[in-house]
């Protein structure tokens, strides 16, 4: 591909882009293909010769998407949203452009130093504690997602733990960690991949908020360590995947200080609220936190993959996942004068992440943001005094932020039966989880594009679908 | 950033990029800003308000650029390369610019089964074992990086040796893994994330082309197994990253299989020159392999991050990585029809990365790569002939495919002074590396951009700066 045939595509794609996030909503939200139909019209084998742009860029009109699941769609009410917006698109454009690698200072001073500043920017627009800030014994990185932060974190409490040992023994069985039945899938998968296992998780009771309660925390501790057992990672959620609930981390956090256990905090969507000054009670406590992390990509629009984290002791960070061979010394690192990112996660290799960031910051600021976040809430609020007064529902669990959760009072079977039809119709997508046993429709109001009519668009769907008592 | 705000900015973008690999040569290959310079050019604090697509992308010439180390330069001799084609560039925007999350099939079909055919293509391309291919027990997946298909391997060895009691007991002390000094720092740091710990890593005898020695594996295996070991992965290198050195894998495989360890084969760059069928050699033996990766995004064009892996028995990385919130349970997995390939990797989360390698491989096919390989390989053969006629100059290493590993005979003083004075001038970038307790240069031809006269010139370089004996 010449430069010039490269530009021309070029043009065409952003156009393409743009044509496609303007129209969207004229697609079903879940995508109706049945598996193997998109594999079905791909040849089995790769091309024989080069084709033209203009037959690759009609193929994502024809084969791509009407087998994607639009995300971007304003009637996205599933899962949490992975927000994309065009000033980030920009910026990973550009970061793709340059094609380097960040794993060292080294390998790229400008990919380390800009996502130690805008990680830092976007921590002065959270309010966050001084503790993560620049300067201190803290900092922030770039994951690539929510469960790589929660592995880091799981690695690095770990670390401390066991001041290193585990390095060299590979025993784990004593080590206990503590979370909820409503805690992300990721801690349990992270305390397997990092060879504590699924066991040596505690669930700890929870209120009928689905929040964790604290005293139930402490007197679990209590028992592990009278039975010789090692706790040293709480994972609190600011913000649980299938409900909002917000875990106590001002209390969890006294108990986790009293008792020298990593408190890690995930706040992967709702962590972005504290954007907005009158929301930023999401992060009440995380001045006692040893890390946390929260998503960009999802409620602000800064195009995954983009997850924050910031520990409040990078050496502990650092000690679990820097390994040094010779073919990556470099003169920088040895005086200490500046930061690896690569010892700041598990792959060695990174990409310029923090340019979408900054592209964001920079073009759009947060006032947008701030403008969704209170809008899509403000359309929560309306939608719950819906549900309330709809005799077939009920609410599965107290409303919080921008998370609506609903089941039809007939029971599982009405609900279940309610959202596969509304998903159905490609007119909206919600998610499935259950709450107290019980089946439950998640209305989830994130997608940048939602705007009130939407989400009363949504919930006439909902009612029209839904038997009657 | 309206819709047309976004296509003029998106335009003037992509002829930036165009713009920047065609004048990449111009800059110094290696960064020469200092710790700080960078961050001192940024503000402090977010910008208060929105500010021009103009400032931004002017940002990136004045401020960005000088703080590249510039990997997509034709004198880029450093590390492993990051080859970034313009076809894949475009793959990449497509991925961004659809925004969609393909964490499982249901959350966009078009993701995980445009994966899984690319995958295959190129494994076809690469004449693979039938056993990785599409319609068996096998199959292949793209991991963000080696690191991480090291330690997927690594956690679906563990998973079969324990038949999945390590979920549970956390007690993986008897577990050993075996690999050699040469083997990459990221099976020792995946040992160290998945709890086995540097200690139960042995580092088994290599022969004088830095290879492993098969007798050696076989001994130091019996020796763990009587002293109530467990032996579960071995770790070949096929191109080591210090001096391209290739593990017998054919050997390593039948002591695997005798022993029913794991076998994981490392072909992060070298891989990749199986496209050309004389260096299909580099691929002996992986019929007896249980895992293998190699980069398209190192020496093939397809922009980091893109790491293709294909494991033999896909039950056993499942089994190791699954876990099935109600979150996220869908019918299309339920009934056993679809790939999740949440499963097949450490993070949830997961862009449409295949994209990339679709447009790569339909609009530039592998002729130019072919090619190019070609020309890089005759390079480094150039280049060898060259050091063995200049007295200063020794082969550090059995040369091989695209890396020349040179020491001046004066010592390891001379070869750091060259090393440091070379990447100084910003004309040439070469890494330095340690072979036999020596400091040695490492001269690797392997950007896209890079031309025999550019390995001439860098080859001029070394000996302009280089000390008399």
């Amino acid at each position: 591909m010449t430069p010039e045939e490269f530009r021309t595509a070029g043009h065409a794609l952003i156009d393409w882009i743009s044509g496609y996030m303007e129209t969207v909503e004229q697609h079903p939200v879940l995508s109706q293909v049945k598996p193997g139909d998109i594999a079905a019209q791909l040849p089995s084998s790769p091309p024989a010769a080069p084709e033209p742009f203009s037959d690759v860029l009609a193929d994502l009109d024809r084969v791509i998407v009407p087998g994607l699941t639009h995300w971007q769609h304003p009637s996205f009410f599933a899962y949490f949203p992975a927000n994309s917006s065009y000033s980030a698109i920009l910026g990973d454009l550009a970061s793709t452009g340059v094609g380097v690698n960040g794993m060292l200072w080294a390998t790229s001073p400008a990919a380390t130093e800009v996502e130690t500043v805008v990680v830092d920017w976007l921590a002065q627009l959270l309010d966050l504690p001084a503790r993560f800030r620049v300067g201190g014994a803290g900092g922030g990185v770039i994951q690539g997602s929510a469960s790589e932060a929660t592995l880091s974190a799981i690695l690095a409490a770990r670390e401390r733990a066991t001041a290193g040992a585990t390095n060299h023994t590979g025993t784990l069985g004593n080590l206990v960690a503590y979370a909820t039945t409503q805690t992300h899938s990721s801690i349990e998968k992270g305390l397997r991949i990092a060879g504590i296992g699924s066991d040596n998780l505690r669930l700890i009771a929870i209120d009928d908020a689905f929040a964790m309660v604290p005293s139930a925390l402490a007197a679990q501790i209590a028992i592990d360590k009278a039975d010789g057992k090692v706790p040293f990672i709480v994972v609190a959620s600011t913000g649980t995947t299938s409900s909002l609930a917000f875990d106590p981390v001002d209390a969890i956090g006294d108990i986790c200080q009293r008792e020298r256990i990593w408190l890690h905090v995930d706040g992967a969507m709702s962590g972005i609220a504290a954007l907005c000054p009158e929301h930023r009670w999401v992060l009440d406590g995380l001045d006692k936190a040893d890390s946390f992390c929260t998503n960009p990509h999802k409620w602000m629009g800064v195009t995954f993959d983009c997850d924050a984290m910031w520990v409040a002791d990078r050496a502990a960070l650092i000690s679990a996942l820097s390994i040094l061979p010779e073919y990556l010394r470099t003169a920088a690192a040895e005086a200490g004068a500046v930061i690896d990112y690569r010892d700041w996660g598990i792959p060695l290799g990174r990409r310029f992440r923090a340019l979408k960031l900054w592209f964001n910051l920079r073009l759009d600021g947060v006032a947008p943001v701030q403008a969704m976040i209170r809008e899509h809430v403000a359309a929560a609020a309306w939608l719950v005094e819906q549900v309330r007064a709809d005799p077939r529902f009920e609410l599965s669990a107290p409303p919080a932020l921008n998370l609506v959760c609903i089941h039809h009072v007939a029971g599982d079977a009405a609900t279940d039966e309610l959202i596969n039809a509304a998903n159905a119709t490609g007119q909206a997508l919600f998610t499935r989880t259950v709450l107290n046993g019980r089946s439950v429709l998640r209305f989830c109001i994130g997608s940048q594009a939602t705007r009130q009519h939407h989400v009363e668009a949504g919930w006439q769907l909902l009612k029209d679908l839904a038997p009657a008592v």
